[in-house]
């Protein structure tokens, strides 16, 4: 058993980024806070403190919210753009349409309008189809896009890609949001901050990530926009996302936010997904499929090394049939597992 | 400023139970499984430790889950009995209807029929008029009880009150849930165990708080019949209820469970109302509401005190106009912070 | 067998508006348009004329739109002030709360805050105090007041209580919505007609009845002030009341409002609960209940005649079990209807 | 100005079936039933005789409901299989997805799932595509198949055809719809019976059409197992489409269903629908797009001549940039509304 492991884990592996736990740095402040009382429900001085280092970090007032889960922040997020006639447009890839089970149905009551998309991207061709269809009342009626920056498949809109989409959504009246769960990975890959990547590119809501960038758990909502989430202190209740010791997941952003950790944790979850890249395309049988520009590999392996594979390394596969798989970095996957990861690979590719 | 209180954080008083933070075994067991990766979504064994710890508490299988906080806890709890002309039955007293917002309505799908209470419980023959009612297909047909114990007003049921509710409902068809947000002090005040007073009382369904009884956050639903939460998983996915990293909070719970810690901190909140009930209720000009069975005091004081005494010691009016407040203590809740309180409470008295 | 009667239908009675037909007039309007094509969805020019006699009713532009049935009517009407967080307040005897099972909380997804009431109405101390509430994000938040004219107890709000209920509705912030069903009895019966009633009452919306007034089916929601229903088409399309071959809603229409003919309809359906109302009031063991304003007469009569008084002549009872009785005029019933029941009625009574 | 049009209507063109009004023997049915009082809410002779009828045309006992209208005969059949973190599996073409706006996501509360289709058929591969998805508690989860027969595109499914789709429905575990708005020109085209086509196969509800095939208004749903139905009365009634005077969409099902009526309805539609196929293929820049198999015929015209065309014989443009156009016939379209239509459409073309 490595370093790392005890009965209760195991070792540090590529499933995903929501198999590792805290990061120190966010953990420290978590236990920092526990002593005394606070005003529960946000209005709390910690909160009131990490509200405002949202704000600075897009050096202009936004207005920061903080939920449980990643599906809540997408699907809160939403509640401003939302018609109960509703659809929200979105990739074919979505984590979304793909992971968030009826949620949007259920809680946005709005349908969601899948484009097409090519290596993770929605490709603004197969947009525009969506957007300009138009059936009158007897459609579902487009209200926003949602854009994952990083994409589901490792890869990272451009600045200039960004905002083709923004453009196209705007020109037709749709709000715009971005569900960044793994933004600081696109942060650190394309060297461009929050402001000019998301804000200046007219972006109105972001879902910034908590759980996967280092947190136990805890999502923040940021609009952009003054007034937007005026309502989304109901929207939360409602939606049973509001914390009422919320002074611990203010605190976990605080130590987020910290010297930027966030990015600093993209960047290395990053660098090990490169070195991993650089491991396995070398070998016979693998063939990786997107361009890696995030924290994730995708690869193609023979099909049948998939289960027993698994079974001594976890991952999860993308489609088991054809042998594709998803080896995802987290901020603490470090080189030696990469060693450990490929020899076992070697190993079967060999077998 | 007293011990235990930072810029972060103010001196214990008597506004909730979740002013205050997690109780350090608590805190102990989220730590010390902040290393290596686990599965995620509670395919860990943390999760699967914690589900049969609350197996052990009832004296038989029986079904738990964890989600993030109370309103999500009782509100997927009912799932099992939902349906779309379906109607839940509560006290006018009761959190789901009076602190939910309208999460029953939208995330239940169902109306809430509200029967009227005495020092906060359900009066027998204000339910069984509200179960009679019937209107066919007219009006919302009644599936589900719920009931709070403690309740909201600090009083606890007696074995026999609860056990008359849950048969009137049963006779009707109706199932049955218990809001336990702060179960723990109900078994300590009635000396009996969670077996006894709700699993063979015939109750279907609990909601087991942890945030209240001394978590950072999570709550448990806990099916007491076979096969009533077989869809639960479904239900906590849509309901944006699913932690990635459920091992925090499965490993919390393993905290609250260990040596009855979630029954020892009722005991002492409940402990703690006492002394503060013996240290006013000779006082001029306040009024004791209802009998203290639980942690919570419930008076009457000079409606213009109301303001001042709450900036100098926070607390929740309950009717601020008619001087009605409310007194809650936690399981952190020391002697020395009551005869604080009582000074202060005096000298407003006095002025 | 009385005239008037078949195999498919039975003799007159006293049960509900909504066991009559259609009044001739309206009848011979749908059978006249049926030939040649028109626009579907309401885009044909019976539903242009129809819309605009409305404008006629009121004295200015308003925006008529028609449904189905009167469920619908009221909640489609009342998605111009949803809010996934709000609550519609009514009476504790509204249809909207008694008798349309869970459309508010399915279709608008908002809560029904009920305020009691004395003989049908809402009481304005009950009102004031139900708005003034206040719970912040926890409860739900009341957007509109609804109020039933006439009233489900048959009785008539006079101009002055009206206006005092939609002033403290527009105090706290409010829409304002009247179910007029039956809205014809209350213009007979106050003699003031819709654009002083409820146009210059500060009302936003009113449902206004075809069925119970002389049509097969169809039911018109109007918006009384400008903008309110422009998004009216997408809901009623996706709440399932779209008529595609609307003219023969519009046509009915059409000739319920020529010559005032639900007025007319009112008035003689008022008259006759008048002569009921006579012929009742003197009989031993009658002990009528409310003030007899609109179409109805409740009454007390001994429990135990309730059942087989029914298998003779239907009504419905009120509460069974307390035999109170509604007795309800329409706008066919003839003098020679009331001879008949109050015939049988006193056989039973002297039994 | 043709025979049958008047300034309420125009002269019949190929818009849509439900351009036209009521068949004869429908409306003097609806008539007839107008004297006299009859229970409300569908407890009326007329409504008992008309579900029995549904029960002979099945040869066995089935259990048939009527409401308003199409989008609701579909969302309300389908809430048999309802699950909140369900999906109805469809094909891309159908009303249900396209022309029914959010209604499938506000009423079920559930995902639609659309399937490729060539000739606007479901493709089995495709559907089995999705049928094999399986994504645990992360995706939505399919629950049940809609099928509609005849397609949108006027094409007929064969006998084999279907039962392929229910047995691949069936094996996965979802239940069975089909939308049959236009059922009898199905009927008519096969030259297959209902219980053959339908109950047989293996379907578990049917949307069976009263709009389309010849009613005012009204639509049938019908449920082929025992049981299924059950809840039906309070989907009907919280769904907004339980009609009071049921006793006249019951009459209106009884002049629809005597004498086979709807399938002479369907077969005469079809009939005319191939005499305009004769009578435009052969034109020159007219392209035929589909088999045509029930009533409607796809073209493809110079796409600057659909809307002049429009103008002058209105019809519904498929694809209005690429001169994709619907023509479609109804039960009483005449062979002179061809010639008429054929000529008007010769001049643009020469033109």
């Amino acid at each position: 058993m490595t370093a790392g492991s005890s009965p209760d884990t195991f070792p540090r592996g590529f499933a995903s980024d929501n198999f590792a736990g805290a990061h120190p740095q966010v953990l420290e402040r978590l236990v920092a806070c526990n002593h005394g009382h606070a005003m529960a429900y946000g209005d709390d001085p910690l909160t009131a403190q990490a509200r405002k280092a949202f704000s600075a970090l897009f050096g202009q007032d936004v207005d920061a919210r903080f939920v449980f889960n990643g599906t809540a922040a997408n699907n809160t997020a939403l509640m401003a753009f939302a018609k109960p006639y509703g659809a929200v447009v979105c990739s074919d890839m979505a984590h979304l349409i793909n992971d968030e089970s009826t949620a949007p149905e259920r809680f946005l009551g709005m349908r969601l309008l899948d484009v097409p998309s090519r290596e993770g991207k929605l490709i603004p061709e197969a947009l525009e189809e969506v957007l300009g269809r138009g059936h009158g009342v007897h459609g579902a009626h487009p209200v926003a896009l949602t854009i994952t920056q990083p994409t589901e498949l490792g890869t990272v809109y451009s600045l200039a890609e960004l905002r083709t989409l923004v453009s196209m959504a705007k020109a037709h009246g749709l709000g715009v949001h971005v569900d960044g769960a793994r933004i600081g990975c696109a942060v650190a890959s394309l060297g461009i901050g929050l402001r000019e990547m998301i804000l200046e590119s007219g972006v109105d809501a972001i879902s910034f990530g908590g759980t996967k960038q280092g947190m136990i758990f805890g999502e923040a909502v940021v609009y952009l926009k003054p007034g937007l989430g005026d309502d989304f202190p109901y929207w939360q209740k409602h939606g049973m996302q509001l914390a009422s010791k919320m002074r611990f997941v203010s605190a976990q952003f605080l130590g987020l936010l910290e010297n930027d950790l966030w990015i600093e944790n993209g960047r290395r979850a990053n660098a090990v997904a490169q070195r991993l890249l650089e491991a396995v395309r070398g070998l016979p049988k693998v063939e990786v499929l997107y361009p890696v520009q995030a924290n994730s590999v995708f690869a193609r392996i023979p099909a049948h090394l998939v289960e027993p594979l698994q079974k001594e390394t976890f991952f999860w596969p993308w489609d088991e049939r054809q042998g594709l798989v998803r080896w995802m970095c987290a901020f603490d996957t470090q080189p030696e597992d990469i060693t450990r990861f490929v020899s076992i690979l070697e190993r079967f590719l060999r077998a």
